[in-house]
Order: structure tokens, then sequence, then C-alpha cells
């Protein structure tokens, strides 16, 4: 028995009722070959229907905003982390819009195995035929060729009608067709498309071969209630629809991009067009970890995505550094405070039951405990972890006294630091034995070399040393390595200065590697590069003992 | 004649009904007294209707933050911009929790007028005494009180039973009603509770005084249809709601905050809880700034609030300078970057077309042209403006002419910086006539005084200065000031240096105010404070000719 595909749009009912009758079948005395085909049918249909593909634009959407460009390399090293990530497909560039696009989209094309590389085009032959051509070493390959179908585009870009539009958005599928068979159309500015001349142009193009149409939100000024009935009308009036994905497109100028992509997936759409970070022109596109932990959290919407989440944190920090784009600290999902907790009004019910406020395990998607920020909010283990990153491991009894004194401590002082939980677990004299800055010097300006001198007071004991740098931070940095030799890496590094004036106070927040745990370190002053040499003693304090 | 208020989950339409019966009413030949009550009696319906409030708890939830506390003078600074801003209600502390929030409180209920000023505490008598107490100065008070309604809160920390729970909820609002008339009920995580249990509540802490219901979505679980459904459900379900205001607190931990507000106001609520930039606990709060902009540009939904968008830019920029978090470049309607563009795919639709592709005025949320970085999406206005800044005035035809050729190379640059623009104006000698930094040293650390000299090359003669300063930057500023004898004010001053390492290229951004107004400043260094100095110098290029 086979089951035909079924429409799209009743998929989470569908895979209830496949999931129910796999339930029934496994029950079955008698477990024939013939149960065994439909088993293997149903789940098929369940993966089919379930199965959300992620379609990554943070090298062409996410790549074009002032300031984030990247060259080849840095690309390449994106678009290895995309796929350990588990992305469906990247898109890599607009070949024709630069040689720098082309040559990446070809860079790209050759260094990833999975992932099917997606290249964007106009309605243009010649921007299709240079996409062929750039996609050349390219495992999976497809073009992304499309039009603009609002009538605003119709009008003001093209000057054109409705059915001239019609008939160029069937001729570039064709076009490309010719020579890829994976042809993704876009429909520019659907948000904004009346829907029923969307329908025809939908139809038309998935007549002419198209195997992916994407719907976009392009001004993101659409309402997830009419970007999903969008979606919806789409299922239920498109002949041919279920043959082909539908895939969202949405930019976040409303601070509506993840809505509106969890209502597409919801009405149907089965890929989700996202960027790391949600970076992206002007307020954004829709990011890839809200959307994924999204269907990860709602199990009900029966969205799953083959994203291993572990790897959200890591290539949240690595696009973050390569484009030079800080993740604000309330971000979701990646944000550095998403899982730190301080109000004393929750403090009860999270040392109760850690699911009475929190949806999402900080590990599930990469964070490491070490960087997370004690406050009331944080759990027994959080303090346990963190007194063993000390050095101080307790029993049960020592540790419940420890938690209750940390939890009165935390109502009054909103962050603890490691001096506190020193204190806490009686350890008053530890602190005698830290690292401090003693002095530091340094010099720079432009027409100058940097040159620190620094003065670090280690139990007790002085040491100095002097070093250059690429500038002053650089050369501060350089010095303290030059008295703690140990094999240190800095994966995160953030200066946050914002200020009225220039005398304001700098925030310097520090990430150091040493022997595969992350150590978290923490500065404020007002000279920025004494807070980032402070950062930098502080995160050493916590592995150098 | 009298109009009963309606059920207010069908508001729209109400509305609509009322402004078709005002245009027939207006249009009718004989305009009496009775044409004239009924007129105004449709007018307050459609207010009624139409108007939502917004409850700002920066000060309240946003100033929970890690790292983001205020002293009282900055709270009252905060305070009174959010009652220019027209926003209805202030939450201003939690009295209980500490002498500083209960001073806060107290002050800012002197500070200002218009603002409902409002105090959280849970259900506990002492909490509402110290409340009231803290509230004595407010012109309009309110009493914010509740309890957690969902199985989790009850089982897990109140280790009660729903009867209970809902006993402690009706005698907190009877006991809050004795000292306040105006008293709002929260039921913490109801996003997650049972919606007739909910209901319930509702109907009884109704019965119970109540005036405003606060349904928050605690843990930022909820998916926008689904929490619509929950404020629907309730408004066709609680006897006495239309005698309320039912009130939505949404937190953005899926990235659904601004959504899942939207979707409840869609469905009867008429509340909005906010914060400024969306600050707040873990991912943070329903950003003010996302709510009110979507209610503005979906005029179909008829909801209308107070709130004067153009100080919204402004209000960002405080609160993060003072909280001293960043505004993220991509954040919606207050980043950066909100009002870029730049890819070349676009250029022609904006060309021909403002609306094809932007939603919004950058004028109507408060933001200085000025400080638009021009790219291939600017437009011909943008660029005749940068000129008049630059001393530049064009007719028609140069103006077309350089437009032409300003398209033409922002298609090749993604950034076009003044120096660019009077390349393109034909004037290839001013650039010689700027001022560039000749030299800079600083010297600073910890432990010693900073110190900067720094000469100045001014078309084509050299300046020097030295100064002292509190920090680096601050000495390197204060050196060119003493050149430059202008004015200036530093409005918004930002150093983002985010690395792998310590010797990266930092990114300084700077906004500095002569003669009213605002002019951008860059540089990206891997010193950051030699960025930092020439960001101030490329902002002074752009008045001191």
């Amino acid at each position: 028995m086979d089951i035909k595909p079924l429409s799209r749009h009743n998929l989470s009912v569908n895979s209830l009722i496949f999931k129910a009758i796999i339930k029934l079948l496994i029950k079955l005395p008698t477990k024939n070959r013939k149960i065994y085909r439909l088993i293997s049918n149903c789940k098929q249909m369940i993966e089919t229907n379930d199965k959300i593909f992620i379609f990554d634009t943070t090298l062409r959407d996410g790549e074009q905003v002032p300031g984030c460009q990247l060259n080849t390399v840095e690309k390449i090293e994106v678009a290895k982390a995309l796929e350990e990530l588990g992305v469906d497909v990247i898109e890599a560039g607009f070949p024709v819009s630069s040689p720098g696009d082309f040559n990446s989209v070809v860079d790209i094309s050759k260094a990833v195995t999975w992932p099917v590389i997606c290249a964007l085009t106009r309605a243009v032959e010649n921007d299709i035929k240079v996409a062929a051509e750039a996609l050349k070493y390219a495992k999976h390959k497809r073009i992304h060729t499309g039009i603009g179908t609002s009538d605003y585009h119709i009008k003001y870009k093209f000057n054109s009608t409705r059915e001239d539009i019609l008939e160029r958005a069937v001729a570039c599928v064709k076009f490309a067709k010719s020579f890829v068979e994976d042809v993704q159309f876009y429909a520019e500015d659907a948000g904004r498309t009346d829907n029923e001349y969307l329908a025809r142009v939908v139809e038309a193009v998935i007549k002419a071969g198209a195997t992916v149409v994407n719907i976009p939100d392009t001004t993101g000024y659409c309402l997830p209630w009419e970007f999903g009935e969008k979606i919806r009308y789409l299922m239920e009036n498109v002949k041919g629809i279920d043959k082909i994905t539908i895939a969202c497109h949405c930019h976040n100028d409303l601070g509506m991009a993840t809505a509106n992509t969890m209502a597409a997936l919801r009405n149907g759409a089965r890929q989700a067009e996202v960027t790391i970070n949600g970076i992206g022109e002007r307020a954004g596109n829709t990011s890839l970890e809200e959307v994924v932990m999204t269907c990860r959290s709602h199990k009900e919407l029966h969205l799953e995505s083959n994203i291993n989440t572990t790897h959200l944190y890591g290539i949240s920090r690595m696009v973050s550094s390569l484009m030079n784009m800080p993740v604000q600290p309330n971000k979701a999902i990646v944000g550095r405070n998403a899982f730190a907790h301080s109000s004393g009004i929750h403090q009860d019910g999270v040392l109760k039951n850690r699911e009475s406020y929190e949806i999402i395990d900080p590990k599930e998607v990469g964070v490491d405990e070490n960087s997370i920020l004690l406050t009331a909010r944080s759990g027994r283990a959080a303090l346990k972890h963190r007194l063993h990153v000390l050095g101080i491991d307790m029993d049960k009894d020592a540790l419940d006294k420890a938690y209750e004194s940390f939890l009165k401590l935390a109502d009054r002082k909103k962050e603890i630091n490691d001096d506190d939980i020193m204190m806490l677990a009686g350890q008053h004299h530890a602190s005698k034995r830290r690292i401090k800055l003693a002095f530091l010097q340094v010099t720079s300006g432009v027409g100058i070399h940097s040159v620190a001198s620094v003065g670090l007071d280690i139990a007790g004991e002085k040491f100095e040393a002097c070093s250059t740098g690429n500038g002053p931070v650089d050369a501060a940095i350089n010095a303290i390595k030059q008295i703690i030799h140990r094999k240190m890496l800095l994966k995160e590094f953030l200066i946050q200065a914002i200020n009225k004036g220039s005398n304001d106070v700098g925030k310097v927040h520090m990430t150091v590697e040493y022997e595969g745990n992350s150590y978290y370190g923490f500065s404020a002053n007002t000279d920025i590069v004494a807070a980032s040499a402070e950062a930098f003693i502080d995160a050493i304090n916590k592995f150098v003992r």
C-alpha cells in the first residue's frame, strides 16, 4: 500500500493521525512485511509533513548590512559552521552583483558538502546564467530567481502590468530550469501582494517547474494572522502546491519576523528563511535561533528541523564577531542575559522548580554555564558548579547552607561575583590569593606604537612586564600574558561604552578559554583600556589558583 | 440617546460602524442639538474602543536587569521623558522590595503630573500597605497586586490549591481597594494558566473591585494565536469584563513579545505593558516603540495610543545611555540601521517610490536625517540635505546629475561618506580644507592620570593641544576641544569592539550636537582611543567649515 501525499495545510493533524496509526500497528500481534511497510510509509509521511527546511541567508541578506561585509575566507568559515549546525540550504550570494559575490558562491560550493547551495538572481537571463556558472562546483545546487509582484513594485519599479510580470516570472523559472533541477522562485513584496493575483503567480511558476516558492514579507509590514492567512489561502487555492515547498522570508521592521514565520509554518509553509542573530538589512531578518527553539519548545506544532541546537550559541558569537555586530544582551535565545534571572519576586519559583520560569535549558542551545551570571534566580546546581570551578567541593549539607546564604545575599545584590562566593563558602582569606592589578600604564595614539607596562600582585608577590601591541588594549593584554604563562584563548571580547559624554563608565565582557572550559571576566571603568585589563584578570582569577 | 458600552472583542467593527454613523450625521442638513449629542456619543465610543493605554514598566521590570540599575535622579529623568512621550501609566517600582524602590516611587510620584503612577506588590498585606504609602504624593495612583495562577506556580511556588489562590487573589484586591480606587490585578504566568480557571479568577477579582486585569505571559512561552485566543476566551466568558480594562504583559524569550501583545489588543485587551527598547529580564519585555508603531502602521486595527512618536528615538537613546544597554543596530524602529538601506536589488524601487520599501518615515519616530548613513537606498532628498549640511546648495539639474553619480558610486561602495559626497559635487579640493588628525599620543592606566597630546591639521595649518581627562578617551576629546572652540554636545557615543582577540578593529559611533543639529561621526581602528578621536573629528568636519 502506498500513501499519497496529503494537502499540506493540515499537516499537524495528519502527523497526529499517522503517529496514532503507528502506535496501533506496532501493537499488532502478527508483524508481517506488509505491516512493516505500512509503518515505514507512515513514518515517511510524518517526516515529510513535520520536517521544516532551514534556509540560511546570513551570507546573502545578512551580509548586505553596511559594515558587515565578510571576505571569502570568513564566508567559508561561516558556511562550514552552518553545515555543522545542520541547515538545509545556504544562500551563498547574488553572483551577478559583483565579482566578490560570484567568487564567494564558487568557494562556498567547493567548501561544503551537505547543504544545498543557493544563488540569488533577478528575473534577468544574464543573472541566471551567471548564477548557474557560480554554482558549478556545488554538490546540491539551487537557483533563486524572482520578481516583485505587489502593485507598488509592478507600477513604480517595473512600470508594467500584472500580466507582463506573470509572464516574466514564468520565463525566468523556465530559463533557470534549463540549468538546474532545483529552482526557487520569490514573489518579492508578496506580503503586500493581492492574494488572488499571488495565487495565480505561484500556480504559474509551479507549472513552469519551480520546486520551492518563496513568499517574502519584504517590508516587514505583515501581522502574523494576515501572513498566516496568506499562506493558508495559497495552500487552499493553488493547484499543484502540495508537490512543492512553500518558503517564507520575513523582515523584522515591526518586530514580527519570528511570529510571521511561525504563522507561515503553521499554515503549511515548510521552509523558513532566516539569519544567525536575525541580522539583515534595516531591522533584520527572522532569527534562526528563535524559529528553531520555538519549534522545539512547542512540540504540539509538530515542526522539526535538522538543527543541532547545541551549536546555536557558538555560531551566534562567531557571526557577531566576524561581522562586528554585537548581540544585544536581551536577544532571545542567544543574548548574554537570555538565561540570567534577577527579580526577587521570581526567586521562590525557580528555587522550587526550574520549569516554573525557564522553558529552555541553557545547555540545549550551547550556553556554557560558566558564562551565566549568578543572580537570585540561579539554581543550586549553578552555585555548586561555580564553587567547583573555584576549587571548592562541598557535601550536600554545606551546599544547602551556602545556597541559603547565597539567596539572602543575592536578594540584596543583583550580581554575585566570585569574591562573594568565596566569602559565602567561608573562604574569607582566599581572596588574598587572587591576582590583582597593581598598576598599569599604557601609551598609544596615532603615529606611534602602543606600549603597556603592567604590575600584578599574585599572592602578595609583585610581578612586572611590558609589551607593545596593536592598540592600547592589545598591548595591556600582551603584558599580562607575559606574567601569566598559560595557554589562554580570548574567545569573546566585548567593549561597550555608551554615553552622553566621553567620561562615563565603559564595560568590558570577556570569555577566556583555558583547558577546554570557558571563564567569564567583567569590569567597568571610566578608562576602557584599564577595564579591559581588569576583565582579563577577572577571568584569569577563575582558573589560576 | 445614550449608547451602552459594547462587548470589547468586536471593537474594530464597532468603531467602523460609529465612524460611518458620524460620517452620515455630519452630512445631515439640519444640525440640531440631538444630532450633536449623538455625534459626540459616537466619538466617545470610538475613543473608548480604539484607545489603547500604554503602561510603561521600564522603571520596574526593565530596571531589574543586572547592570541596569538607576539612581533616583536618573529614574526621575526617565519618568519625565515618559510623561512627555505620552504614556498613560508609569510603573515606578516594587516599594516593599527595598528602600531604594520605595523612595523612587515617592520621588517619581512628586515629579510627574499626568500619567498614573503604579506600584507593584505581591498578594501580601504588608506589600500593599507599603505601596499605598509610597504612592502618597501621586496625582493618579494605582496599586498593581497579584498572584501566580498557573498550576506550576500553585503547586511548586505556593504548595497550595486553586481555590486557595482564588481566595487570596480576591482578598488582595479588596485590601488594595481600601487604599486606592484604581487597582490592577496580575495573574502571574497566565500564559500557562488553564483558560477556564483563569476566567474564574478574572471574574472574581473584577467583582472584588479590580479596574484593570493584567494577563502576563511571564515565561515568554505563548504563540500569538494561543495568546490572542486566551484573551478572546476571557472577553467572551467573564461576566463584567466590559467594565474593566484587560492588560497584556509579554516577554520575549521566543521573540514573540510584540506579536503576542498585538494579538491580545486585537482580541480586546486595551492596555499594553511595555518597556523602552524592550529591555527587561532575560530576553526582555515587549518594546514600546514596536507596539506603538505597529498600531500606527496598521490603521485597519483601529488602535490608537496617546504616544508622541517623534519622541521615540530620543527616549530610546536616553534609556540606553542611562542603563548602559546599547541598542542593537538592527533593532526594529529605533536601531541605527532601521532606516538604512543598501541592497542593490532594492535600489530601483526606492528611487522610484519611497513607499515601495519603507513603511515608516524616519522623521515620524524622531530620527534625525543627519544621522542616517547614505547608501544606495538613500533618496534624492537625503543627498540634497547632506550636501546642504556640507555647505553645498545645488539647483535641480546639478542635483540630478550628482544623484546619478551617487547611485553609481553607492552601487560599488556600501557606505558613502562625506568625502565621497564632496567629490561627487565636484569639490575635489574641498577635502583639503577638512580637519585632519595629524598625531595623537595618550597615556593612561591604573594609578596614574590620563593625559593626551593632540595635533590637528586645519586647512593646512598645524594646531596642538594637550589635556588630562577621566580616562584616555576623555583626555583625547578634551584636547581636541581645546583646539576647536565650539559649543558642541556629545549626544551619543558608542564604542563597540567585539573580537576573538584583543587586536581586532573597534568601531566608534558618535552624535555631536551643534547649534540644534545632530552630526554623525564614525571611525574604525585597532586602537579604540584613536578611533574615538577620529570619530569626533569626523563629526566636527560636518559643521566646521
